[in-house]
């Protein structure tokens, strides 16, 4: 399988070196919206393009994984591409996929392509774990928790504070909700009970650090309902202890069953993870393996990560599958 | 969807109840190899057929549960009726999946019906988790555990020792074990080190309690390699906090990422289970609806829980699934 990669960003080098470690996938370009010259790839033999002359790309890439981001890059660019590609994103407005499916399902279509949407963790492996929960215990509850992890939009929202030079904010779940999700107790959680907002903070000499503290906890929509923890670190400490990408969470569900309802069920899937982006760049390469095998069966058109049976995602074969995992 | 039981032990027991909490199924027979008249279904309406004359309820089943044993039973019903019927079975014997597959998926496809085998959390639920975890991180190691719980097999152990009136036997994972393999510090676990087993007895009176507990303890295969422990108890307190039939465990998945593998990831999935056999019924009564769904689309003969998309697990629709759950 032929690998390409349009956007160089973490993603885009997430799913370079995911690709070492898959044997039957080989990356054979990176297109780019930069200078192709100021892209330094880490594989040899791998073609720099330009996202301009993408056509030229048509011939030796299977599948061409999207790393752009979801808020301007990809209800452009998934669509676009799904005409000369088969294509894979990690789009995850999660209000707005109907409208991106629906996009990139007619574009696919149209031009005998296949496309998979919104692969990654959440959207993606949460999504899943979501869709099995509530088939297998229909009368239940579902809960989703993210963290430890960074926060790349709170970060950002920190960053654009008065005084502030840089930032990171981690999310985190509460220990007493996890706990009583673990033990069946089905609780109603606000947002202030589930997550808590660490953020770490360097500011400009001379910086008002009571009204950096203030702005940030009290921002709508990203801070003002959460208990938020700020500290004030220096820019050494910030580049010792906080360059990583780490992030992670739990989906829950928790549900009933006997003719009375009297037993207790509770599933959980949770995920620890070092690198966020190459996580889901790996996610994405099982994915883009499944569609590139859709394809040679005939399938076009948009899918998501449940339209995908499971022993598409391996590189066994059936009869490896069931006699060594199932 | 009608569903036809065949065995109503606790697992056609569990499908039962199960029925009643999926809207779109409806439970029409209980097939039985004991005189009908002795059963006594739980729900209106349900017809009640010796196994001598299944042929009767070809036209009221849309998909059989095949609920008998793994050792002698499924291995002949399931391709037997897999020539009348639509057929699902829970086939637990992970080294004869193979022949059992090929045995069910011939008799199937001659008929033109779909079969769905081993079926329920372990093999089931928990070889999905094995699967999507080595197909997203290529490199890294799986672990499985089992329990706390009840394990049926030691459990009749138990009872066959001489001396020994009830007994019970519970499988635990070693905690030391699963904290290291959740740190990320993929160990090397001998059989010892993964789970203990603690029994609880009760004695006929007057039985030797040292030479019972050590022909429990010296048991080859089913406890010479576990540390043991035996509980003596009497009936009442068996009876009192001994009458569940509760299960889980735990599937791990442990890898690196990184162009260096500097990035360590860890996936967990556990189930906690008040009810083993009502949770596999559960998880059966899912995948049947999407066998069901499958054989409407024309495909035949034998399936396992890799071959299922997870849409076809759940009553939502596909427009349904991305908008509310990805």
């Amino acid at each position: 399988m032929r690998i390409g990669i349009l956007g160089y960003g973490n993603l885009g080098k997430g799913v370079e070196s995911a690709v070492r470690q898959n044997n039957d996938m080989e990356l054979t370009c990176i297109i780019t919206r930069r200078d192709p010259k100021s892209i330094k790839p880490q594989t040899d033999g791998v073609a720099v393009i330009s996202v301009d002359e993408i056509e030229k790309a048509k011939d030796f890439v299977d599948v061409l994984v999207l790393c752009g981001g979801s808020a301007t890059d990809l209800p452009i660019q998934t669509p676009e591409f799904a005409k000369c590609f088969n294509v894979i994103d990690s789009f995850d407005t999660h209000a707005k996929i109907p409208q991106h499916f629906a996009n990139v399902d007619a574009a696919a279509k149209e031009n005998g392509h296949i496309a998979l949407i919104s692969c990654g963790w959440d959207p993606g492996m949460f999504s899943i774990l979501r869709l099995y929960g509530s088939a297998v215990l229909p009368e239940g509850n579902d809960y989703t928790f993210w963290g430890k992890g960074v926060s790349q939009g709170h970060s950002d929202a920190i960053r654009r504070v008065k005084g502030v030079k840089n930032g990171k904010q981690y999310t985190i779940p509460v220990d007493e909700a996890l706990k009583s999700v673990r033990n069946g107790e089905n609780p109603t959680l606000t947002t202030r009970q589930k997550h808590t907002r660490e953020c770490f903070v360097v500011a400009e000499d001379g910086a008002d650090l009571n009204q950096i503290e203030n702005d940030i906890k009290t921002m709508p929509n990203y801070f003002d309902e959460y208990d938020t923890t700020v500290h004030f670190i220096t820019e050494e400490e910030f580049l010792k202890n906080h360059a990583g990408i780490p992030h992670g969470g739990f989906v829950f569900r928790s549900g009933v069953t006997g003719l009375n309802k009297e037993n207790k069920h509770v599933i959980e899937y949770s995920l620890k993870l070092d690198s966020n982006p190459e996580f889901t760049s790996s996610v994405i390469l099982a994915f883009a393996r499944a569609i590139f095998r859709m394809k040679h069966e005939g399938v076009t058109g948009c899918k998501t990560v449940f339209d995908i049976a499971p022993a598409y995602l391996s590189p066994l074969s059936g009869e490896e599958l069931r006699a060594h995992m199932l």
